[in-house]
């Protein structure tokens, strides 16, 4: 944190255009309505644009245009992303774990890369191959005959079963399991008989995945998550699910098996997928969902069961008012009451 | 995966008579539409018997009394289960744990019964006994005091508190804590003070407890899975809670301290129970209930709360209706102001 | 298990007064209607009350003024904290770790306080410093620059990532994951970069936190857990989150990203939180609850989405007439159209 940049220096970075004072030293990041003189902020959503004026911010990020009415600019295309430029830039840290720790066990026939990293009581399994730069924080074990590609960060106590799968760059958080048997057992007699789990997972590349999540092995074949998808803390993928490029899933959420998910659906946490049903490209599902059917592409379901949004908003606020909706009927029952006794008293 | 054996190898295997070709060597499984020569598949649902005339598999399991309209049929009582018997034949897979790794640290007093497995930096607490045969892969911690039977899979990562009892031929994904203490605190002026859990857990004969699933000691006495429970991932068992046999339990449900589970009973996924309550033998819960209440023998319950199965359907088609319920009630509404209005000039 | 005392000598630990046989000797604690002579229990409970007479208890915890009808009494005020006194007098049990275990790897410039106990396979980052008398149980994984305070018990399996700090008298269960990256990424042309979690997380003193709980790092600042709050198992706190003193959380809840919850909340388990919302001190959240909004103080809430606790009663006992409604909808209708058709006749 003791990096110093000045404005000049950190425009080059970012490829932006500075307006103002570029030789300002800037040496960290903050809030467009409390940075100080030294700290760079942004402006990227028009409800701040009111505290640019007075900002004490040594630069700020801004779209092109904005008009130059106090501190030193930055014009950027994108703000924001300039900022996580910037934040990668002045808080990056090298992973605690360099080489291989004394302690780690490697079985035979096992194949690292070049710049493999691997951490103090870390077990990796005969035949597993491990690419180029990847870390293994200390306490990961990595069953046998495993595939990990390069730039991996692994984090500890996470297990990775035997002829697992996994790409390029992914990042896995502390915890994880993958490739535990998946949950199958068949009736028989009054017992249940395990159905052997004898497939595996695939992760593809820049896949992250949160702590103490769980994604099972297939019954045959492979569970596969495909690349750039992320998923949170404590998700549930089970056995032979399929889940789509640049997805993402929030914590707690659970998929059954064999059910596939899109391509560039949203997620919310605590939603909860039946087995053996497709959800399309785009779709979009709202917290504590139960989804108990195919989704289309594009569609947007909530609520438990799940239903399209609109119709789940109109069922909302119907439930909402179901109380004033009971007095309704009770005012129109007296009502009708009332007009069959003087009709019958007239007749 | 290198196995090769005759139809006539497998029949015998799985107890069937041939009708066709004895001597076809078969070297692997498949589906019934795709299964190429050297394949056997299966038939058992009939949705899938139209594949049978043109299906290339080298043999396929029927139950006796099929017509032989193509491949050659292995005839046996349950098609399916003779199938999971190749499945594990062709599959099976030796752990990937033999002997004590020098690396292992058994404290004093343990005792270990013949060929027992233990992994790579497994610790096992003083006077902990373990049974024959069974595998803990690497990176087990089992307390002091602990026993467990015989032929039990314990996966990496898994944590076995201190007096925790485990039976024989029982599987335990990795990422499993069993024995932390129950969540109990007793308020005390404005804090709270926790409750010592002083139990401990009884895990029977025969159960599987999924990856990263939870289940805590008792306050006094025991938490108890009776034999061949099942329990999926992400599963939580609270202090004092007793599940009886043969039930099983799907991902991310949660069981509240002291409830009591019966035997035969199933439990779909993210479903949770409140404290204290029973739930009957042969019960059915549907996923994301949530049961307040105890359920009797056999009972099947849907939604949160919780209602009987058919109730919940019932009151789940006319939400769904709602919004034209609201617009019968306006309509009956506004006839009936007519019928007054006209009444009102008429009189 | 082997401790014996005299009624006498169990008065003066937890301060009561004796009416009854002083010289009895008590060597064990159990329930008001099955206590041996030589158990101590209590009656806290007026519904227990009808067991005082007949039991057979060496020594009854009561509150003063109870009649003297049968047994031994201890008078005090508060029978039941009493009891947790001899609770843990009776129970208590050293931690099964003691000392430095040769195992465990210590990075440079790591400090312990005086009787820090570190188990087999325990790993501290560089930097790291660890109050007096912290236990560590075997594989519990600390990251470099990390603060832990005197007398906490942290169990098997944990990971503590790089920076976080946790105060004095705090008990992190097994497989718990604190500063795990939080979920952040921003959409970019289709794709999620990543947003860097730089912030850390703070745990205060005397916090619980369950089995597999997860609570991520924040991505600038801190996720914060204040003094006195109990997590039970499997919850997710994600990142910038801010729980307030002497709250409880029961198990599988998740808290979405920066959401702050207050003093003395209540929260029951599966409950959801959206993120960027306030829940007031002394709120309460009924189980399985979607709370979408802000929660005034002291604000009880119950379902999904989160209605005021005395609404979601009378919507919940609506729906459960609903069938009902339909039927006198139908009703109405039927009886209105013989109306207007009865009417039509007439003129």
């Amino acid at each position: 944190m003791s990096i110093q940049l000045t404005v000049a220096e950190l425009a080059t970075l970012v490829g932006g255009k500075v307006i103002g004072d570029e030789s300002q030293i800037i040496e960290g990041l903050g809030k467009i309505e409390s940075a100080s003189p030294n700290e760079v902020t942004f402006l990227a959503n028009p409800r701040y644009a009111q505290y640019l004026a007075q900002s004490k911010a040594g630069a700020v990020l801004v779209s092109p245009g904005t008009p130059a009415v106090g501190p030193t600019l930055i014009e950027v295309e994108n703000p924001y992303m300039a900022f996580l430029v910037l934040l990668e830039h002045f808080f990056s840290r090298e992973p605690w774990v360099k080489g291989v720790h004394p302690t780690a066990t490697l079985e035979p026939e096992v194949e690292l890369s070049s710049d493999v990293s691997i951490g103090a009581f870390c077990f990796v399994g005969r035949g597993t191959r491990i690419g180029a730069r990847t870390v293994l924080y200390p306490h990961v074990v990595v069953g046998p005959e495993c595939r990990i590609g390069d730039d991996c960060l692994i984090y500890p106590n996470t297990t990775i079963r035997e002829r697992v799968h996994i790409g390029n760059r992914v990042i896995i958080q502390p915890g994880v399991v993958i490739g535990a048997d998946g949950f199958g057992f068949v009736p028989d007699t009054g017992e249940y008989r395990k159905i052997p789990q004898v497939g595996t997972v695939v992760i593809e590349d820049e896949v992250e995945i949160g702590a103490n999540t769980t994604i099972d092995r297939a019954t045959l074949g492979e569970t596969r998550i495909r690349a750039g998808t992320k998923l949170d803390n404590l998700v549930q993928v089970a056995h032979n699910v399929v889940i789509g490029e640049n997805s993402v899933i929030a914590a707690q959420t659970g998929i059954s098996g064999s059910t596939r998910i899109g391509r560039g659906v949203r997620i919310a946490g605590q939603v909860g997928f039946v087995g053996h049903i497709s959800i399309g490209d785009g779709a979009q599902v709202a917290a504590q969902a139960g989804v108990g059917h195919n989704i289309p592409d594009c569609g947007v379901v909530a609520g438990s069961p799940a239903r399209p949004h609109g119709l789940w908003r109109r069922i909302e606020a119907c439930i909402t008012r179901l109380p004033e909706l009971f007095r309704r009927v009770r005012a129109l029952e007296a009502q009708l009451k009332q007009i069959m006794t003087s009709s019958e008293k007239k007749s």
